[in-house]
């Protein structure tokens, strides 16, 4: 029955009790880690079994790396294999070393193939040769398959498992079938059905099978606006196909069109948040989320970027040096310069951001970008005539020379326009070349209003102070 | 039944073809484009009937606003009402305003609860009560009950809607009970099953009910380990417990516990992108994206951020006009400086971002934070002594000066260090004050460390030079 809230006693969203917490609690870790402290193997075990894989996983990463291989021992064989899939790959590159190829392969066997083959492809090729020689016939298959397949794709995305069934069928063979069938996908959310061929001709949520008729034909009740996927798709592409029309599964198809797998919207939720965190992290010089990362690779990796930095740094600061003589005439423009470029780079930067999301989410194309253009160029304008004003108030007032007030106003909208066009251009042009606009965008910008800040603000003050 | 691929054709991942691109193309706008141009009211039909209806709002969204109202009044009542919850709010905003509050109750009145309390809840309060005057009662209560949830609540979030089974029933009861029920969902994945007072007891995954035999009970096939949500929890912890346990719907329950609706994994995937978005875009200091918005909402809304930067960029400018004697000795100064404040702010935005990700994703709490500080106080560390050696070089031969080559080599330290403080400690102090992090962290920081590098590196050179 449908439920609806009884009459006699309404709801009082104003009496809002405290809202609840999930996932593993503070309170957890800190007696998971009293109990390593003191050795108390029995409460340990306790502790674990009464965790979520998921929560199980976030305690694993919560601790000290030492911490780690006790409690690894503890768990022995009893710790679930699902357990490996949630944790972040630093950590479950160590749980794996510690648990060797032997105990990895077991693990892997009983998981589903989409899983397996996101632990399996990370491996390096003698571990993984070596997890192989573990494994029965059919499952080395599967996941040889499966890292054959592109990175980041719908091959390496999709689980092997899927119920395909005939148009032919009615929905009474489809039920009992299901009962009798003892090697279905866990979860499952739709039937795709196939013509004799395996090619996918339509699909039957899972909620219209069980309000047919058992005598009704398959090939009645199925939507026939169905979406397939190639195994070669990027996985942002499959998380747009799922987000645009609210999928829950999809079928996903070989080059002659035919079921080899399916995708599930858990997978999705998964490759939203990493997509999500990847533009978040390239965009501020971060290769990937170093949490858990080794100091030694987390400098390595930071540094790669503040090495890009140093050099527009000096590329900004020899654009300084061209007006060493102008500086030492009048100190105050050393002191007023950073204000005309670091107002440049945050405008520039938003526009940047906005622009990013926008690409990232297909919602900037080829048809709306002259439109963008127009508009941030124009809020460019707007800002910069503001914020000239601003500026000229505050330089005349603080060193009581105007010419100086409206140089840096010239100066902060020449760089507030060129920041709405460079944060604009510049992720759109890397777009078109097929470079990822998040990971270079900010370099090329923040480089382009220092330049043009400096540049604009001394060389205004060179021509008409001295 | 179960596919696999067939033996003798195996896939050849390498022969990849094209991979396919799901969604509104750019040709589809261009063709709606010519169409409005020419008037051809017909080719314009003919394309809009063609599209689902996430593609139609996206070619809404893709034309100028007066193409927009053409469009419009082509299409007319033949509109699908999804493509409203579809649109972007700005672009909404518009057609409902077209629309009128008449042609709005009729639109929402042919949506789920969730999607018309999404649309309603945005309408200032003049518009919503024409509206309700326009609704049959049972569904004005719903729209009014839905919006005295709190903002971005589980409330708002959850459909009305929901199948709740009692737990004494059999599986052929509960199949019976479907086939007959005509306001079921339109969606729906799991039973929930309730006791009498209608309190969830557990649920079933269709899947197994579709695998159950007749006379089974629901509550020996239910599983137990249910999670419920309260109304009042907030939309970011429903979709961290979506995304933690990998669920397709979950129940939510009023105070006394009793069902009240039910939240499905779309309405998460929605929500993720939200939030993800938000943080990108709080991070560098935009509102919210504004991609649609009109000029002059879009100048307020960014000019209020730059406002903030232009007080911390003077706060910066000040500190340097404490040394105005320094660089007028030493214009090399004035040309470095930029340098060490740069790096700053670069180690520092990237240390800040990692743990306004960490703490969004849960993945950073009091538990590991002490952890967090001084992996990436080492980090600041090395980096800033790598940094220091390099630019002290650059620096050397630049002026000829050793001397200012150590100074600059110091000031780097000092700023790298003081980043990777700033970079954790703000925004867990943020946190811990539950400001959003994401929203404040980036001024502090930058003010932060532009204070600390014109400060060391002006202020050693005042020290040691002069």
């Amino acid at each position: 029955m449908t439920v609806t809230p009884p009459e006699d006693e309404a709801i009082d969203p104003q009496a809002a009790p405290p809202a609840e917490e999930y996932g593993l609690s503070n309170e957890q870790i800190e007696q998971a880690e009293e109990a390593l402290e003191q050795g108390d193997i029995a409460r340990l075990e306790e502790i674990a079994a009464s965790l979520h894989a998921a929560d199980l996983a976030d305690l694993i990463e919560s601790l000290a790396p030492d911490e780690r291989v006790v409690l690894l021992d503890t768990l022995g064989g009893a710790m679930e294999p699902e357990v490996l899939s949630y944790l972040v790959p630093a950590v479950r590159q160590e749980v794996i070393e510690h648990i060797g190829p032997k105990g990895l392969a077991t693990v892997l066997s009983a998981l589903e193939s989409d899983d397996a083959v996101e632990i399996f492809e990370d491996l390096d090729e003698d571990f993984q040769r070596r997890i192989l020689t573990q494994l029965p016939e059919g499952y080395r298959l599967v996941l040889e398959e499966g890292i054959a397949f592109p990175e980041e794709s719908a091959g390496r995305l999709m689980q092997r498992e899927v119920v395909a069934i005939p148009a032919a069928w009615t929905v009474g063979e489809t039920i009992d079938f299901m009962r009798s069938a003892h090697d279905l996908p866990n979860d499952f959310y739709d039937l795709f059905v196939v013509d004799p061929k395996h090619k996918p001709q339509g699909y039957i949520p899972l909620s219209r099978v069980l309000r047919a008729r058992r005598p009704e034909r398959v090939s009645e009740i199925m939507e026939s606006d169905l979406k397939t996927i190639s195994y070669s798709t990027d996985q942002e592409e499959v998380a747009y196909l799922f987000r645009q029309y609210g999928l829950v599964s999809a079928p996903v198809v070989d080059d002659a069109g035919r079921v080899i797998g399916m995708i599930t919207v858990d997978d999705i939720v998964h490759v939203i948040d990493e997509e999500a965190e990847d533009d978040l992290m390239k965009l501020a010089g971060v290769g990937e989320s170093d949490l858990y990362g080794r100091v030694l690779e987390t400098t390595k990796s930071r540094g790669t970027w503040l090495v890009v930095n140093l050099g527009t740094a000096v590329l900004a600061s020899i654009v300084i040096g061209l007006f060493e003589a102008t500086l030492a005439e009048v100190v105050a423009l050393a002191v007023l310069m950073p204000i005309v470029a670091s107002m440049g780079g945050n405008a520039g930067t938003q526009t940047l951001t906005v622009a990013v999301r926008a690409l990232a989410m297909k919602d900037l194309s080829t048809a709306n970008a002259m439109r963008f253009i127009v508009k941030e160029l124009t809020v460019g304008c707007f800002n910069g005539m503001i914020f000239a004003v601003l500026t000229g108030i505050v330089a005349w007032l603080w060193f009581g020379r105007p010419d100086i007030g409206v140089i840096i106003g010239l100066a902060m909208i020449i760089n507030m326009i060129v920041a709405g066009l460079a944060g604009t251009l510049v992720p759109l042009t890397l777009d078109r070349l097929n470079i990822d606009p998040a990971v270079a965008s900010g370099v090329f910008l923040t480089t382009i209003t220092d330049v043009v800040g400096f540049f604009a603000f001394l060389g205004l003050a060179a021509l008409f102070i001295l």
